[in-house]
Parts: C-alpha cells; structure tokens; sequence
C-alpha cells in the first residue's frame, strides 16, 4: 500500500482515544497559540484585504473569523489561516521547518464548527493533520525545501485535508483521495517571504485542503497515487523522496512532539541568538553603544532565510538576523512590537544592527547558536546556546504561552475574556463544542 | 524590468484596440469551443460534485455556472473551469501543451459578467490572459512539463489573473502583484491524468487567478519577483528558464495563432493518428476483421501520455493511443460517444486495439503521425499526416467549431437556442453585454 492509500487510512481510522495524552495536550497548546497569534495579526493589511474579499463573495455562514463575523468554510479557513501566519509568529515543525499549526487547525476549526465537534475531537484531528503534513514534508525533507517551495504551503494543505477530513467523517478510502485531491492543488514559493503571498500558502493550504476534503466526501474520485506516484507530489516537487519517512511508525511516534512554538515574533532559525544576545544584555549590563562587534555564529539556513542587510519595513526586519540580534539586545525580547516599520528605522536599532556579524557553521543546528560582543574597552561576552527557547528540547511553558497570548490579544479581548479564553484553550479536551469556544472569542 | 513587472504592465495596459482582428476571432472561436465543451461535460460527475460543493458553501450570486444557475464569482469560476477540461476536448496551446481557455475564460467571464463587461472586452481579455499563460509556459518548456507539472494548472492560474485583472481594471502595479501571488497558488501534477483532479487544474486555475486579481485590486503585496526571482516560480518549478521566450515581442506576436482546437474528444498528441485512421478507412474500404495489423509511428509523448493499453472504462480510453486509433477506424470519428465506458469494452473495439502497435519517432512533431495498416490478403495501406486537424497549421473551420458545438449541446440546449448560441459566440465582438450571452444559454 503506497503512502496516499496509507495515510488515509491512518488520518480516517486511527482512533481518537490511541492518542496518548501528552500529544493531545500539546495540540491544545497549539490551539492557545495559534488563536493568539491569529487575533494579534487581525488588524494586518493582509488579513484585512482578504477579509474584504470574503464579503464581496459572501457565503453560507456556517464558520467563525477569529477576529469576528461569520463566513462560509473557505473563506473562514483562507482568511483564518493568513491571520494564523502573517505574524510569522507561528509554530515551527523542528526537522522541516513547517508551521503546520495554521493550515491544520484553520481547516479542523471550520469543519469542526460545522458539525459541531467536540474540541477534543478537534484536538485529535489537529494532531492527525498535523502528523500527516510533518510526515509528506519529511519524506522529502531536505531538497524540497531547498529547491524553493514554501513548505507551510506545499505539505499543509495535506494536513489540512486530513484533519477536516476526519472531522468531516470521511472513510479511509475517500480520505486517499482528499490527499491526492491536495496533492493536485499543492503550492507555495519562499520567493514569497516578506510578502503578503507568505501568509497567503497558509490560508490556501487550509482551505484547498478543506475543499478536497469537501470534495471527496461527494464522491471525487482522484490520482491513487498522488503523494508517491511517478508524477506525483514527491517525485515532482523534490529530488528526492523517502517515502518510509512518512509511512514508517504511523500512530507510534507523533511528530507534534518535535513541534516548537516561538516566543519571538521572527524568523525560527533567529531564536537561538535573540536567546543569546538576551543573555548577554542581563550579564554585561553594557550600553549599546559601548559595544563595537557582534559576532553571531548559526547555521547556514539563517543567512539564507534572514539575510536582510538593511531591512526598510517591519516585516523585512522579522527576516534580517542583524536586526532580530540588534533589538534584543536593546529591548531585551522580539514579541511585535520589535518588528514594527518605526522599529526597524529607530536610530540606536540601524547603529547596533550595522555591528552585527553572522557567519555559518553547518555543524550548527537551526536551534542553536553561538554568540560573541566585544565592548570598546577590549571586554568580550560569549554565550552559546543549544536549544532555544521554545523547542521542543526547552519548550515554552504553559504559561508562557498564556502570557505570549495575553500580551497578543491586548486590545482586542477585554482581559477577563482573555484570560478564560486562554483557559479554554488549555483545557479544549473538556469542551463540549468547539462552538463554545468561538463564541467566547467572539464575545457573542 | 523583470518578467513579474513586464507582463503586469502588458496585462493591465495593452490597448484593446491593439489587437489584431484575427486574434480576436481566435479567441472567439475559442469562447464558442469553450461554451459547447463546457456543456457537453456539465453532467460528469467531477462537475456534479463541485457544483453540489459550490452550493453548500454559498456565495453571492453574481455569476452563472454554464450549466445553469448562479454562485459566486470564485465558484463559477472553479466549476466552469472543471466543466471545461473534463471531457478533455479543449484547446491545446501547441508549443505548451497548454488547455489555456479553460483557466482564462472562466476567470474572464466570471469577472465580466460582475463588472458587466461587453464582449469584445471579454474576447480581448482572453487573448492577453492566454498570452500571458503561455508565455510563462514558454519560458520553461519543455523541462516544467518533462518534471510532471501539468501545466494547464501551473501556468493557468497566470492567464486567468491577468484576464480576470483586466477586467477588473488593475493598474499595472496591481497587475504585476496579482501574477505574483498567481505564483503563489502555482500547482498542477500530471499524475492526476485519468483522474477528476486532472478538470480540478483547470478549474483551481481560474478560481485562484481571479482570486489573486481580487486580492490585489484591494491592495494586496506580493513579491515583486514572484515568477521570475531565485526563488520565484520558473526557478523552482522547473530546472531550465529562458525569461525572453515570456517578455520578448509581447504584443507583437499572439500565442493564439499558436492555439489548436480540438476536433476529437481525447488527448491531442493522438490527433494525428486518428486522422490517418480515418483517412485509411476512406480509402480501404476494409472490414476491421479483415486487418491482422496497425502500426502507428508517433511523437514519444503519444506513449507518455497515451500509453494506456487495455482501457477499462471511458476516462482511460481518452489516453490510450491503441483506442483512439482503433475506434477511429470502426466509427470513423472521436467524439464523446467513442470515450464512453460501454465504447471501451466494445468486442470489435477490443479485438481491433489488439492488433495496434505504436513506435516512437522523435523526430516528427506532436501533430503528426505515420500509420500503416496490413490486410490479412497481404496488402498495406499508409497514411502520413503532418499537421492534425484542429492544429494551427490545418485548423478547424467557424463551421466545423459551430458543428462540434452543436453536437455537444445536443440534449442540453434545444436546437434553435445552440444555433443562436454559437452564432452569437462567434460574433461575440458585437455583444454589448456577456451577460446577453450568459442568458442565452440559461434560457432566462
């Protein structure tokens, strides 16, 4: 049995209750992060123009924005899952570098608030969607990626399929099809990062995956072998493809646990040195500018994917390594606020930041970093770092998340609605319907 | 200027009254073909499905669905576009392999008939969209194609912005954004050849080509080198560019001249065979019990996509040459009726297939084919064809699209209504409104 034929049937079949508790729990804190970060990204040009074209196309109701009013499935899905990564302040899959929260659970929310699901059964089918967009994009994982494609796009729309899926009561055999449908609308290019058109993979990813979902449950019939097949999604879009990597202890092991959530609102690969210039700020208690080098040591994906020199607006600032290093240093932490167009252009940011080196050591994991600041009275700060905050090896806490999510919803969610809303999230095993929590968020 | 910004500016601001006249026939020839084969496939099941999705999401009615009925401008614009490639008889881009009417139209006539377009708009809003399309296709066939991308997808979704975005009236900053995040949504597998999701490229096309057209039209940024960029579309979907065959002579050359349109209802490359299969009846005047060979010497994309030996339902029989060549011997024809699941188990059919051999010959073209046909009395007929019917070089007459059409309707438009139909696709450079035509085949 090929990869679509066994992936559906793992995404249709594999029972709720097999899923161990841990995994469900971290599922729950996925959802925490990822309404956290959809609400803090509401008031974003990109969600807002796609909002705007929703109205105009309208639809039957049947699904919540996050940041409030009713929609059909897939434009709830489309415009929810921009919000979810337009911050670039979403989860990160560890071994392919997939934020597969915001396709996966933007598709599960608007098929779970159709039937009225559960949230735990939202949770499992987060964490099977999940599972099945981790494990397409590591059979092709590392070339796939490097060849161009945006991942997020590419292997989410599968995860999105099979968690909308599931919760749309697809059987195993309609199941391959949805993948293969998704297999057939797969896309997304890292031309795209710093653009509108990143957050954009997500929310396509989610709701083409919802739509192949919708479709096979009609009765679409397509390729039998659209993930693994001689023209299919692997052989296509990789050089290379080991398809065991998705198949191989289906239901034993659960790539959520390699998941990260990101404390800084920036580029994943960065953390390990906001982490370490953090650290040195609480250590030296040096002024800016007293110093007169940085040294950040890191992995060569960070010059690649946030190599931004002179970065002119916000969100080219949350893919330039210079600036991520320089205002950690000064404002000691990286949450939205860092990444603002007036923070990337304030004066002691472009001084520090035109200090800041980075070199590349392929030995070097993208959870880790090394850095060194020299002062101007000959004084040097070392600090390395080997997993950083938020990986899976030193995740956030529960509380951290809470806070993070506190601090994104601001303004948006009175504090006390907030506050329960985080709750709920932590505790969506409990919930009787999902629709109780998008109610509560709605404030209806 | 790269090919993002070139095309965008071409897109949003060549001249209507700059194109030629014969390519505003072309493309309404291209429009009557499209409107027949759209109907004639409207009760496939992959139409069925999608409409029946379409309607449960909902939607402001503000387009038709050729088959009746109406839904949103994105809806439309998928379902017409599945209905249009699902009989696989639309019209091939020559040097491409591109269906680009399919992806184009559906777009374009979504989005006039919200914006109450007149024709001659519409047929000059296809022509600048096909251009498009097929210049993006260009600068990476064959490689893009060789890889496994279907290109009508891949390359679709382009015309469909650019068509759609004309009408709409983008500038061309707009323009350049909407290709952009066409690139974006890029996505077409060959494996799904044989399957609904081979229609679902087509109709993905259009739908996300407008989508990207709405998008940018509320402001929406995407990067500035989205096709062309390192990591832009050409460069990662393909393993060999050449950006002049996209931006060189624009204007001045029309890649509709270039367009074939389909006189039977199977994969093209297998066009020419057929007609040396009919031309050998003619003159043979032999029973098919009587013929004990057939040899058919084609391009090598025939076996590549045509390979099919022992077709078990219709779909299959649409690629496979050996069906083709025998039931356009027995029928004398290719239409619909010779791709149907009770054509494909036909004894006579069956028994004749068997005695099909196919060889390769890379040096002729797609539209031609050698075949010889052995009699058991020892004699041999053959047949050489250089330009298959329908092709550029041999096209169809106004008559023999309006006979097609004609034959595709039947059952669906009463007689009358098609002839006025077809007439009036034909003229559609002097309809005031698209919406007169859109009527016309609603019956409203």
């Amino acid at each position: 049995m090929g990869a679509t034929q066994t992936l559906g049937r793992f995404a249709a079949e594999y029972p709720f209750d097999g899923i161990p508790a841990d995994v469900l729990h971290l599922s729950a804190r996925c959802l925490l992060d990822y309404v956290g970060i959809s609400l803090g990204g509401w008031a974003e040009p990109a969600v807002q123009i796609a909002c705007s074209v929703a109205h105009e196309l309208g639809g039957r109701e049947d699904a919540s924005l996050l940041g409030g009013g009713r929609t059909s499935l897939l434009h709830a899905a489309t415009v929810n899952g921009i919000a979810s990564h337009v911050l670039d302040f979403d989860d990160t899959h560890e071994p392919t570098i997939l934020h597969g929260t915001g396709p996966v659970m933007s598709a599960a929310l608007a098929a779970g608030e159709a039937r009225g699901a559960r949230g735990v059964d939202l949770l499992a089918a987060h964490a099977i969607g999940f599972e099945v967009a981790a494990r397409v994009a590591l059979a092709v994982h590392p070339e796939h990626y490097d060849q161009g494609f945006h991942v997020t796009g590419t292997a989410g729309v599968f995860g999105a399929a099979a968690a909308a899926g599931r919760l749309l009561g697809l059987s195993a055999d309609q199941m391959a099809h949805a993948l293969s449908t998704a297999a057939a609308q797969a896309a997304g290019l890292r031309e795209m990062f710093g653009s509108m058109s990143k957050s954009l993979h997500a929310g396509k990813a989610a709701a083409n995956g919802l739509y192949s979902a919708l479709l096979a449950r009609g009765g679409w019939i397509s390729a039998a072998e659209g993930i693994e097949g001689r023209r299919g999604f692997w052989a296509v879009l990789s050089s290379r493809m080991e398809p065991q990597r998705a198949t191989g202890q289906l239901g034993e092991s659960w790539e959520l646990r390699r998941n990260g959530l990101k404390p800084y609102a920036c580029g994943v690969v960065s953390h390990p040195t906001i982490d370490a210039m953090r650290r040195i700020r609480d250590s030296a208690q040096l002024s800016a500018d007293e110093i007169v080098d940085v040294r950040a040591t890191v992995n060569p994906y960070v010059l690649e994917l946030m190599g931004k020199r002179e970065p002119s607006v916000g969100l080219e600032g949350k893919f330039s390594i210079f600036h991520c290093a320089a205002i950690a240093y000064l404002d000691g932490t990286a949450r939205t606020r860092q990444f603002t167009d007036d923070a990337v252009r304030r004066s002691d940011v472009i001084e520090l930041r035109q200090k800041v080196r980075a070199e590349v050591d392929a030995t070097l994991p993208t959870s880790a970093a090394r850095v060194e600041v020299a002062a101007r009275d000959g004084r040097v700060w070392k600090e390395s770092v080997t997993a950083a905050t938020g990986t899976p090896d030193n995740p956030m806490t529960d509380d951290d998340i809470t806070e993070k999510f506190l601090s994104l919803v601001e303004g948006r969610l009175p504090p006390a609605r907030a506050r329960e809303t985080a709750a709920r999230c932590l505790a969506a095993a409990d919930l009787g319907d999902v629709r109780e929590l998008l109610s509560l968020v709605a404030g209806r």
